[in-house]
């Protein structure tokens, strides 16, 4: 749908026709210039810059998230666009790869073979609720799909469709004015809408943010298609946080501190909130909640984003606070803005039952676990599922070597003394980890986000003038690639980020 | 199971102890430097040289195909060890990145962050039954699975038994003097093997060749676990070639040479055979079988590779056989050794019933598929399902762009003038298609296969002596490295290949 022709709860039909639009315009751009595409990207990135007052606004009103939070994520996100333009301009997502004819390659001649990766088709992304700007309509899925050069159909979030809307108009209009073809990128809106968007032939990939259940139940769709497509999907994340002896000892207050901005940043609404705090025992409940308390009387509160979510994070909180061995060490409310909570148990709880550290509390919520041992911590570490991120606080005089290796096997960024919530966008991050925090080894923040949405293809003896221009032996692109083995940087390869 | 300790049709239990020992065999090399992990695959290499002729003789029992054949196979698969150690030796899979800190960041101050890419853990890989040695106990998938460091469960074959259970002890023993740990690599046995391959925790990822039914109902497997694993299968292939008119005035006897040796080869059983050929109907089917039939009588043939297939070998042609407006133009035979069989059709045939070119024969069988007007074959191709491969014989009087752009979008290698059996193992290889030719976005030949059997891990301020190597600011393996957005490359990246 476009959006001068958007319906609310559009129709499987309604999906259809955009899914074919979409394909068109899709088709339209597939050999067009690195430098074309890049520019794409910019005047999205402009676009949203010259509206952020309107956006932020209206962000603010569906959300209740603070105006210089708003302003921060709209930033990330026209940040994240012009990055990705640079890449693009420099053929990084391209992977070109040529392989000249060799007739003395080890395993018998060698013909002449080109790589390169080319877009899939129509993306269907899913905005998630938590990050109106940065993981919805032209979030990190959206713009690594475009620098892919997919077509997008978003399906726009019930928690932020007035913000939606416009940003969808504002998208629009600015590559209607740049030429893009109509259709390129387009909105959808609820759930028979997602799933005719799971299930349409010319999709040919799922960006997802959102629940385990919901996000567990669209994969399994994904895959169970005629022609099964990869669902790069989100879903939950616990992001253990472990603090080593020595650091415990020398800094406790600082590190307590840090921990109480951290998981209620956001209302505690982030993918990557410290939800388990694992502590030496040398600081016994009043203590720990000495420090925490009159910090977290500070904390500045808003509504949950949702009615729906602010009902689910009760009850997983409750849950939680209910099993065996948990306590509330700072109890939280119930009040329509809901202030944190903090719960207490310790290492022989968990190790009796993992399950205390397998719920996520989606909110201003988090669990302390005190533990007698710090060589117990790779063990305790192994109890927890698949995770974004994981944390280690530690001094010279900790040894954390064994703690590090674990939470490498566990998570897809492991942090040292610091906190999990913020995620920068860049060349090495990385933004997904082991089931069920994602549903796939790839990332969905950085630039390297930009490669789920291609796939390769190579070809074999093609006369020059009839190979994609990546591939040319000219490189009229001045693109990155790799000839024969080696590497040779592309010509616009460190051009400065605007933003 | 190592082969001493080797039972045939292993069970679920022995799976599960194999698992475990592969699993702690992974973490027991989880930290060595890259010329150790390089130079396993040059010893395995150097085994499998030592023992070819053995290892050709048991091959040739097991399977009926010639001896120089798999000379050859063997020879690539040594090659394709030696390869990827001179890629593991220079890092190209561990695709280092690091981006140090930038308070000047577009966005924001950024962190201290670093990438790398580390094993999976434990990897199941299931033999086929054509390529005894290539895509078999080492090969392909199995080789990339160790340049990764992973651990490998290979489920042999039934078809080439005794081969595989030698060559794995002959992996076995050359790993073990390389004081590799115990159980890195091992095989199991057997349906009920497969399938507790497929489920084990342990198990991180599945490569998988074979058939369409077979491999789609292991992906659903694989799907449905509690933690859903990539299933790296490559199921079924048509490879469509399509003359153009000029080509076929000019040559029409070479190419038809050139088809009747490619879809013979190896008695028809490669996942590239060359199934359909669109030829222009300037040549009534009586001319062609007069060009085809002298050559196809000269074909050396042998028994298939096992009963099974030759079962559904028969049955599959028949069925294409039985279509309507399908017509035998070389008949084969029923023998214990088939003769070739070449069908025809038209293009309005095949339009009216596109299931005609859906069907693979593995076996010597292929058909034929006259057409009237050039500008329909892009329509002619997009009737067809992904493809491993594609190809366009043509002269430089035919315009063959728009069918050239149609081909990229079903296929994974795209071929000029050529024949698409025989797959060369180098950089820009792709081998895998849009489903069903295979089930992901990848590759399972050339050096780009090893990246599936790794997932990323970013560090973000952990000090330097605590990071991986491969990441510290010294890089002490002088390892290929993407460094604040800019690549370095690696000391080692043009040795030259060994074979």
């Amino acid at each position: 749908m476009t959006p001068s022709t958007f319906t609310l709860a559009t129709t499987a039909e309604e999906v259809a026709v955009a899914a074919q639009t979409a394909h068109r315009a899709f088709l339209e751009i597939a050999a067009e210039p690195p430098a074309v595409r890049s520019s794409r990207l910019n005047v999205i990135a402009a676009a949203l810059r010259a509206h952020a007052p309107e956006l932020i606004a209206l962000g603010h009103a569906d959300t209740h998230l603070a105006e210089a939070r708003l302003q921060g994520e709209l930033n990330r996100t026209a940040f994240q666009l012009d990055l990705f333009a640079n890449e693009v301009l420099a053929g990084i997502p391209l992977d070109a790869t040529v392989d000249h004819a060799d007739p003395s390659w080890g395993m018998g001649p060698r013909p002449d073979i080109r790589r390169v990766n080319i877009p899939l088709g129509v993306v269907g992304v899913f905005g998630a609720s938590n990050f109106p700007f940065a993981f919805s309509v032209m979030g990190g899925d959206s713009a690594a799909a475009l620098a892919a050069g997919c077509a997008v159909l978003h399906k726009i979030h019930s928690g932020h469709r007035k913000l939606a809307l416009r940003t969808a108009e504002i998208v629009a209009e600015a590559l209607g004015e740049a030429g893009s073809p109509d259709g390129l990128f387009a909105v959808v809106d609820g759930r028979a809408a997602a799933e005719a968007l799971v299930d349409h032939p010319f999709v040919k990939a799922i960006g997802f943010t959102g629940s385990t259940a919901g996000g567990r139940a669209l994969f399994n769709r994904a895959s169970a298609r005629p022609e099964p497509i990869p669902f790069y999907g989100e879903l939950g994340s616990i992001n253990p946080v472990f603090v080593l002896p020595s650091a415990w000892e020398s800094r406790s207050e600082s590190i307590l501190s840090g921990y109480a901005a951290s998981f209620t940043a956001g209302m505690g609404q982030f993918c990557t909130k410290p939800g388990v705090l694992f502590v030496p025992d040398s600081l016994v409940g009043d203590q720990i909640r000495g420090v925490l308390e009159p910090i977290l009387e500070q904390a500045s509160l808003a509504e949950l984003l949702t009615p729906g979510l602010r009902e689910s994070f009760g009850t997983a909180r409750d849950d939680v606070a209910a099993m065996e061995g948990v306590d509330a060490l700072v109890s939280g409310s119930d009040d329509q803005v809901p202030a944190p909570t903090v719960l207490i148990t310790d290492a022989a709880a968990v190790t009796r039952n993992p399950e205390v550290l397998r719920h996520e509390m989606f909110g201003p919520a988090s669990l302390v676990v005190r533990y007698r041992r710090a060589e117990d911590l790779p063990g305790l570490a192994s109890l927890m599922e698949g995770q974004l991120t994981a944390s280690i606080h530690a001094d010279e005089a900790d040894d954390a070597s064994l703690l590090l290796d674990t939470l490498t096997g566990i998570a897809g960024r492991v942090l040292w003394n610091g906190w999990p919530t913020g995620v920068t966008v860049s060349y090495a991050q990385q933004h997904g980890g082991p089931y069920p925090a994602t549903t796939s080894n790839t990332t969905s923040v950085g630039t390297a986000a930009i490669g789920r949405f291609t796939r390769p293809v190579a070809y074999q003896d093609v006369p020059d003038p009839q190979l994609p221009a990546s591939l040319q032996d000219a490189n009229p692109y001045r693109i990155s690639r790799r000839v024969d083995g080696v590497f040779e940087a592309a010509e616009f390869g460190t051009r400065e980020v605007i933003g």
